[in-house]
């Protein structure tokens, strides 16, 4: 991979270094659906600078609903918080096998190729965001120490109360969705971060969290949590229905057709998943793009839009339709349910914002051939979601003492790949690994 | 503490080193109230020898029900087979917080030495014998990516089931329970061993382990399953109530007093404590000296006994009373039922049998300032069972790149110890740790 970019905040620098506490946290907290620990963030913030954690398990293939919380960092790094973004692999096994085992260390590395191109795409400063793996301090000895005392004060009820919005919910739940909540409490200690952030859908598990780490004598952590886009067809946006989101890698005929088949009544408002789209990610950005001095980049603002325009709609010359500039999403929104903007171009519109907002990246996937083989290693067409039930061996077990030198040896060369694969260093303690891991940044 | 004594098999040992694998087979799983997969056990006879494992979570005092497991390892002892003793300290602490966790240690070292102690007065062999504790190999990578992986094949309702008969059962269970099962199963496993031996009270866990071990690519263990000994109080024997059992250091006159007040109603077997207790302890304990060679240490048996006495109850000879003795249980549990045996004559040659069963062990106690300190480690007259919760610390946490190189050198050395405690053999692969585990001895 290139080096990441050196990347611009939305304000000048000399204004970001400047920012007083109060600027800070008003700054990481705005635009969010809901803050829980505010004044706790205010406290520190007079002492230091935030950390922070986002938190996403490699399964389903990244979609577009992703350039929210990615944007959003963007107010966390102008803020000045280092910003720790942790690839859930184990989280993504435990969730009822989205992701068979075998596949998510493919799809941790794809998540991070995908995620650090489009924070290019995004322009911005890399140099506060590091990549965690989850399963680099997720099998240690403490943590999983750690864990057992949660599961020794956490009631089943409990637990299955805290999951109920993330964990694939099922007829006959299994026990991996019951332990989702105690991991993603137990990594805000482990990853060392003062609040984590998430889509509202997170909240049961942010308060399980607020409610048991100090239990086994762990900090209180806030929690940011950011509104969930809805999906291209009035629903939540998933990673696991092809058909609610459009993948980052969709070339422009598929976003096309995608954006034709959305939910898009003529006048309606409400349940409007292009509506919903365009203000929830293609303005924002835009936002963004203008805060950091790029606003020519943003696809969406027709030529000759006054300076604080968001969005441009051009109707068809061949119907009347005329070129409509908006300064706000609700301005659109309004003209929509008024219905001077034609559902049709309202969708022409917002198919060309995406396809801007994708062609860097698809430029970066395209340009690389490690790129391409990882996505291909994470997504074969061929393997099914639950892989076949594993034939039962019929051997006799045989212990050690009875080994002949031979099969001795072929057991230590399995033990030794194991260890090598699960405990790269194996002569640091279990903190020393967890802080390399922690250290492996973006731009390596 | 001083070496294992060398031990005596209860037949000689030119007959031990002959049996065929059919007779070993007939050993190990004689006079057990149920044997599953038995034919796996003889096939593997025809090849080597079997390896087994027992064991015990160290919660509550140890006490006289260990004698029955305990003197059925004579058996296998004597069929060659390899046994390991699992100290199930994880066990111990997941179970409902029976054990602190901060107590669980002590307990482990205290279980440790009493059972070697029981093993002693017993007069068995060790050199087949070791010990294992939970926490060497449960905390490893490899250990808990497939507890990873039984918890995403496991619903919340087979693991309940799993446990309910040896998990604490209360009105909001905690998930801890759930996960118990689990880990019994894998034991199996990382011990190595072909089979696993218990009270039938483990039924439902063994079958659990039957069923999901093959589904993770494991083979399926033999399971042999003990009678259960009906407590003092005619119930299930526990080490959580006092009134149902007696410890392994009560004084004679605690002995004594505790027959006193057990279930023992004139004329009435069914349910009758004292009379389960003589079938299930005393008597097959009885019959292990007498194999050994050893018939003269049966304090129960009367002087001037036919040979084929197992029991000897003397009347009062002031209500005129006299001396009777059995050669089976069925004798005397009729002679009981018709009245012959008086409940006062019965509770004391019992009392005298425990007694004679315990002075050995008591001796060894009293004789070790280590083993008494060892047991007001595990058992501090002041601890309560449930620790009070922690009280929340009120510190901001300070990532690592802003800490002080004191406060550095502080969190190092905390690091350093917890890996020191957890991981003693840094250097080693998870499994040669394991393996150091297991090779820890009774002898040393």
């Amino acid at each position: 991979m290139a080096d990441a970019p050196n990347g611009t905040l939305p304000v000048p620098p000399a204004t970001a270094a400047k920012l007083t506490p109060a600027e800070k946290y008003q700054l990481v907290t705005q635009n969010l659906a809901e803050v829980l620990g505010g004044e706790q963030m205010k406290a520190i913030l007079e002492e230091r600078d935030l950390v922070a954690y986002w938190g996403t398990a490699p399964t389903g293939r990244p979609h577009l609903g992703y350039f929210v919380p990615l944007a959003k960092l963007a107010d966390f790094l102008t803020a000045s918080v280092e910003v720790k973004i942790l690839l859930a692999d184990v989280h993504a096994f435990l969730d009822n096998l989205k992701a068979p085992i075998e596949l998510v260390e493919a799809r941790v590395d794809y998540y991070r190729r995908l995620i650090t191109a489009v924070f290019r795409s995004l322009n911005l400063p890399l140099d506060k965001v590091s990549f965690v793996v989850g399963s680099s301090y997720q099998y240690t000895a403490q943590y999983n120490l750690d864990k057992y005392k949660l599961t020794s004060i956490t009631s089943e009820h409990d637990a299955r109360k805290a999951g109920a919005e993330v964990v694939k919910q099922v007829s006959s739940p299994l026990l991996s969705g019951l332990l989702y909540p105690l991991l993603q409490a137990l990594d805000e200690e482990y990853l060392g971060v003062d609040f984590q952030f998430g889509g509202v859908d997170q909240r049961k598990i942010f308060t399980y969290a607020e409610q048991y780490l100090p239990k086994i004598g762990y900090t209180k952590r806030s929690h940011l949590m950011n509104l969930m886009v809805p999906g291209l067809s009035g629903g939540k946006m998933s990673s696991s229905d092809p058909n609610s989101k459009i993948d980052f890698l969709d070339p422009p005929a598929v976003v096309k057709s995608k954006i034709q088949k959305a939910v898009c009544a003529p006048g309606e408002v409400e349940g409007n998943g292009v509506l919903a789209f365009i203000r929830h990610v293609v303005v924002p950005l835009g936002e963004l793009f203008r805060g950091q001095g790029r606003a020519s980049v943003r696809g969406w603002v027709g030529e000759g839009a006054p300076e604080d325009a968001v969005f441009t709609v051009s109707g068809n010359p061949k119907f009347g339709g005329e070129v409509q500039h908006f300064r706000t999403v609700d301005e659109l929104e309004d003209a929509y349910a008024k219905g001077t903007v034609h559902p049709g171009d309202l969708k022409a519109a917002c198919i060309a914002a995406i396809n801007a907002l994708l062609a860097p990246i698809q430029a970066e996937f395209n340009a690389s051939a490690e790129f391409q083989e990882a996505e291909r290693r994470a997504y074969p067409p061929e393997v099914k979601a639950v892989p076949a039930k594993k034939k039962e061996k019929k051997y006799t077990p045989k212990p050690e003492h009875l080994m002949t030198p031979e099969e001795k040896a072929r057991q230590a060369e399995k033990d030794a790949a194991f260890a090598a694969k699960h405990q790269k260093a194996g002569g640091l303690t279990e903190t020393e690994k967890m802080r390399e891991a922690v250290v492996e940044t973006l731009s390596q």
